[in-house]
């Protein structure tokens, strides 16, 4: 019984403009996302995340699919989803804002960007936004056009991102402060650059417009990142954990209340803020919640998480594990998880029980520290 | 260079109650489809085949998601997202029936099935249609209530699969006619049955909503189905394109139209029934439409379909190329493509150019015929 599999591919997984040029580079495995093709690992994920934290990598994460909005009511269907005040949002400005339900339940986890008056950008995480904007604009009957424009988002990251995107784009690129986004020119086109990323090793992200130009763009960052061992990467499963980055459909899922992810920071219960899980979410935190997210460091070398496995203490379930990878750094296996309230308050090292084998944990604030 | 390369699991690409039986089987590919795994080679997609049109396979369709819509304007939400007339819907039938926009593109293509008063499910494909369902009833502010119930289809498919059912769930179950469904008893548990399945080699969908009683059904039918040549098993792409079998996603988008994809049938104009598209359907229908779906014979062993291919006819591009895989019954790579109205009268052999390369195609209808 193997527990490699291949994937097959086929129109319905969508391709890039640039899965040509990854594949001559010999990317090894992807995972699906937003309906589209996400590499995983180049050479491995140890050796990539090593490679990250130390030069500058170019992703493909196309998948970071753009839900455009416009139109006059643009911004009161784009507030209607979001408990995060946009109602001071300002354009050059990254806003991450989660999606919710009418009861506080988490959709997504998108940057919402301000392009121009009356015309959104939600880049999104694993799941059809555009389905749910399209459903509320017709309820509502605003007048509004959802589209998913031709846009693939490329990143450049890694701590030497900041020299490589200096030599391409100039050294203005540089004076961008973070989750600021500008119009940079390359080859007399103008790209929305943003200085964003899912990693926190620095970076950017180039949202291409323009397949041809896009993919001319890819191979001049591979040319002028050579001296600075530039390689193509992606997401990589070590490095986000490390950092604590939360990945929908993984940490995060639509059975979660936004409380229970610790994203209260960006609730707002002001008075001119309107959106459908207002009165929800003051009934929500009046209540309370039982569980919320937590970092976790598991003692072993290796757990394989491919679904959310259930943690056992004393007998007693108290969470569920989301995901777990092992890091060389910290040098044991580095997770998320859904842990009940009253075990969060519990410091220290314990011995828990998942998939039937005993594993020394302890709880830990995110990002993790050594 | 790889053209082979391996799916990176994650709990975001949910397992099924049957991965770990169909991994013991020697599962070798996987597709994902609405977040979850779903088999794609066991053998080989030609053996896999063979054996399908000969025997029994049971499959694990999980993927075919439900969508649960309940509560006393469901009835009203449903017919909201769909031209076909379910207002004379009768339980224990499955309605093949497009859910599309306001201006009638496709958002998804399932069986609806109304199981009791004010109780439908969806069985969708892959498009996030939960969302969509939700946005309509927060808009229209409908008393409904809409969820993902754990309902995880297992489809048993193929000449012998008549046999095998009547041995597991009785003679009775022989009655039931294409597209109607019913409760059977399986070790004190009431299956939903349904006479459905994604090939036209026959055979029953078991909407398994226990997963333990799943996993010892899935057993059950292997081991009943010995002497009938049992094997799991998985939606086959030769056989659902020799059956002409329509993939939404691969042959079929949102930025299609109902009429462009064929199904005009389905579209009902009548004053009682009550849906978003209604009006755009009745322009749509007036001003007629300049592409549609086609079924197509390439005479080459293969060509990869990874996007949609444009299609050249003396230069001009006439349309393009969907899906396609090679039948080894056919002696030619079937496919489905979209082809401009202007060429679709157009019989017989024709040289065209995909990818650069001359192919002789002829259109044909759907289902193919040799």
């Amino acid at each position: 019984m193997s527990n490699q599999f291949f994937l097959s591919k086929s129109a319905r997984l969508r391709s890039t403009p640039f899965t040509k040029q990854i594949e001559e580079y010999g990317v090894k495995s992807y995972t699906v996302y937003n309906h589209m093709l996400l590499p995983t690992v180049f050479e491995s994920v140890e050796a990539d995340c090593a490679h990250l934290k130390e030069f500058v990598q170019i992703w493909d994460v196309s998948v970071e699919r753009q839900i455009e909005i416009s139109g006059p009511d643009s911004a009161r269907l784009v507030q209607m989803m979001t408990c995060r005040d946009l109602s001071k949002a300002k354009q050059g400005i990254c806003y991450y804002a989660p999606i919710i339900d009418e009861k506080g339940f988490m959709i997504n986890d998108p940057l919402i960007m301000l392009l121009e008056d009356n015309k959104w950008w939600l880049s999104i995480a694993d799941s059809d936004v555009l389905l749910y904007a399209k459903g509320l604009a017709n309820g509502f009957q605003f007048e509004v056009n959802i589209h998913e424009p031709e846009v693939y988002p490329l990143a450049v990251q890694g701590p030497k991102s900041f020299a490589l995107m200096e030599k391409v784009f100039g050294s203005e690129i540089l004076e961008m402060k973070f989750f600021h986004f500008k119009k940079f020119e390359f080859q007399n086109h103008h790209f929305i650059i943003a200085r964003s990323g899912w990693s926190k090793q620095g970076g950017f992200e180039i949202y291409v417009d323009d397949h041809e130009k896009g993919q001319k763009l890819f191979d001049e960052l591979m040319a002028q990142g050579k001296d600075l061992n530039v390689r193509p990467g992606c997401p990589n499963a070590i490095e986000r954990l490390e950092s604590g980055l939360l990945s929908y459909g993984n940490d995060i899922t639509i059975k979660d209340n936004i409380l229970e992810c610790g994203l209260d920071n960006l609730i707002s219960l002001a008075d001119e803020v309107e959106y459908l899980a207002k009165d929800s979410l003051k009934q929500l935190s009046a209540k309370g919640i039982k569980k919320s997210l937590s970092g976790i460091k598991i003692q072993t070398k290796n757990i394989t998480v491919l679904e959310h496995l259930p943690i056992f203490f004393n007998g007693d379930q108290i969470g569920e594990l989301r995901s777990s990878i092992y890091s060389p750094s910290f040098k044991c296996c580095l997770g998320i998880a859904m842990i009940d309230k009253t075990h969060q308050s519990t410091t220290g090292i314990h011995q828990v029980v998942i998939n039937n084998h005993d594993y020394q944990i302890e709880l830990s604030p995110l990002p993790f520290s050594q």
